[in-house]
């Protein structure tokens, strides 16, 4: 690997700044920090990905506006409420958030990205927001990224950040996120935030470009409940602070830059999995020999989200039957006969059958906290990999609602 | 109505006899009955709806080709062992169950309908199995229907029939249904089974497209986890018995048939919802004003599939925010400030956002045992229903396996 990990989160990346501030948005948790703010002391690209949910918050669609802009310097996010199913005024709120922002920082409205998360069709409270927001920028400092990280959580238990440094033609550039999970502890909550900065110098289409590619390749893979929340967005910030010469498509500098972007999501993508509700445990589900990328993916995705397998595995139950029920419904290309499941490496299933490893062998693997399920459909090449947890006795409680 | 339902379930029809016997199939339950037979005396019509699961059980396989014979008359069914992803020997079991029952019959085996629910992967006993239906037609009667109904049960707490007469014609004609649900206590268990006989003269072809309507209507329509079976299996018999002019489509004795029928299917699609694993809830997802019939089904389906909204109902929770969201990935074409939903009728959500009615009246309904959601896409006029539970601890707790 030619990037290392370090320390800063979001702040590693040179020219940026973070901090967080009480507003008291959250009714279950009012002295905890709510609010965060990102921004670079010099110019950026920006890029995003958002929800494709058609029912929108309404920070997501001041943000998609907003991201457009050619010089994109700050994050503003709140967490406790979500901004979604609150109509005009929602959008309104959405746009009072970076234009306050905008105020503090001497930036234009459309300099500012602006998230929220938590409860869904509540107006926020925007008085107070504005006040906070007022005085956020004294808050920021170059080491804030995990007060900016602790402020957005949720439910999440933990903070998540990650920064790396790559040398890419000699010079120095950094990486760094911060990101929220799609816990639901209070009724209504279901976001996963990420920002990332990097001090790389990457025109806005590249950054965007590269963004998207590994968006794809990790929150795009993980699944806890297969439920896709309004209010999902990963944003990134380029300022090219580390001098190095503008990357290019194509290039080594642009894939090893690619790469360390890659452990930056996948890392974080794994945390939010790892700290979702109620999961005891972490499963890899990869398919291979699919016949085409849709099958793998379709067969792979009804495994993860299966409700059956998932309790199964909380339980500790091999339970390979209900895993050749989900390959055989998910809509994959597939002959039963001819599909090998294995559990860690070891083979459980045998051409549709029940292989001769000794059951116990496969409730051991089971029952550790975490595995790989491997399956093998043996019709073509295509391959796909996902995420997943189980599905325990706590997730239900934390979900059940007041 | 032009039916009344009257008792007898499959036995109601005439000409048809059915009963149980212990084969100890069932490790957990070796004291129950577990292997039913129904049959008719004489020459019947045949119909049969199977699992779309890519991954069918062997009896599955062995059933869907011996529906097509032209004289069909008995349905044999063990539960404890599903009898699926076992390969060849498999499919050989599947035959030896028809052919044994055959012979004990004086049939043909292609007039024998195979069915077996319960555990997948392992082998069934064949030797005790074609022991017990060597005498298992001494065990029929015409009141044996209970019998039967009991001993195709898994982890169903209540045993589900009906029956209904209606007058076709001026002639009195009946329509019987037994059923198992989709209980999965014991692992590897997710099956549903419905056997209905009816003593009216119908031709095949009629009979099929009659059940295939049906059958859409109600089973097609429920839904508890999301997942499908490898075994699910609606078998019908028609045999005539009653005397009626033979039915025709499209006459008014053909609609009084299908309406009857209907009332059978939605019945016991009803009884299995209402016995599912751990289900504490009946909700019925109404979704109108969709685009397109697909759309309002998309929409419908996701909102009755989603963890978070079953979680939700499960604590009494409202939680109009996770039905938005729902129907917001569901991929029904829709504008989030257009969705009204309705709380058994009371208006929660108008235009995308809360509407006035209090939370708490809401929350009243949503702790109800059964009530109805109901949303207006206000796209169109398309209209679809689907039949759902809530998810509660103890579905994870029956589910998490040995």
């Amino acid at each position: 690997m030619s990037y290392t990990e370090i320390s800063g989160g979001v702040t590693a990346s040179r020219g940026f700044l973070a901090g967080s501030a009480y507003c008291g948005i959250k009714a279950s948790n009012p002295d905890r920090p709510d609010i965060a703010l990102i921004y670079s002391t010099e110019p950026c690209a920006a890029a995003g990905t958002f929800t494709t949910n058609r029912v929108k918050a309404a920070p997501v669609r001041v943000s998609m506006m907003h991201v457009r802009s050619s010089d994109v310097r700050a994050i503003i996010a709140n967490a406790g409420n979500a901004n979604a199913c609150t109509g005009i005024k929602g959008i309104e709120n959405a746009k009072r958030m970076a234009s306050t922002t905008a105020d503090a920082l001497g930036l234009k409205d459309r300099q500012v990205l602006v998230c929220s998360t938590g409860r869904i069709g509540v107006q926020l409270p925007i008085d107070k927001i504005k006040t906070t927001i007022a005085g956020l920028p004294a808050a920021c400092s170059e080491r804030g990224s995990l007060a900016a990280a602790n402020a957005i959580m949720t439910s999440d238990t933990r903070t998540k950040e990650i920064a790396v440094e790559v040398d890419l033609d000699g010079t120095l550039v950094r990486i760094g996120g911060i990101a929220k999970g799609a816990g639901m502890i209070d009724p209504n909550m279901a976001t996963m935030l990420c920002f990332i900065t990097t001090d790389a110098a990457i025109d806005k289409k590249l950054l965007q470009r590269a963004l998207s590619v590994s968006v794809e390749q990790s929150f795009n893979r993980i699944t806890i409940d297969g439920d896709m929340s309004t209010n999902d967005t990963v944003l990134m910030l380029a300022n090219g602070q580390a001098g190095n010469k503008p990357l290019r498509y194509g290039t080594p500098a642009f894939k090893d830059f690619q790469r360390s972007l890659d452990h930056i999501t996948k890392h974080l993508a794994r945390m939010i999995v790892e700290d979702g509700e109620g999961v005891t445990k972490f499963i890899e589900v990869h398919v291979h020999g699919g016949a085409t990328y849709s099958d793998a993916r379709r067969a792979a995705e009804a495994v993860a989200n299966s409700n059956l397998v998932k309790c199964a595995w909380f339980g500790g139950d091999p339970n390979w039957g209900r895993l050749m029920d989900a390959v055989g419904y998910s809509g994959a290309k597939m002959r039963e006969e001819l599909v090998d499941i294995y559990y860690d490496g070891v083979l459980g299933v045998k051409g549709g059958m029940a292989s001769k490893t000794p059951f116990t062998k496969l409730q051991e693997i089971v029952s550790g906290r975490r595995f790989s399920i491997c399956i093998d459909l043996h019709m073509g090449s295509a391959e796909y990999s996902v995420f997943t947890t189980d599905l325990s006795v706590d997730y239900v409680k934390l979900n059940m609602g007041e």
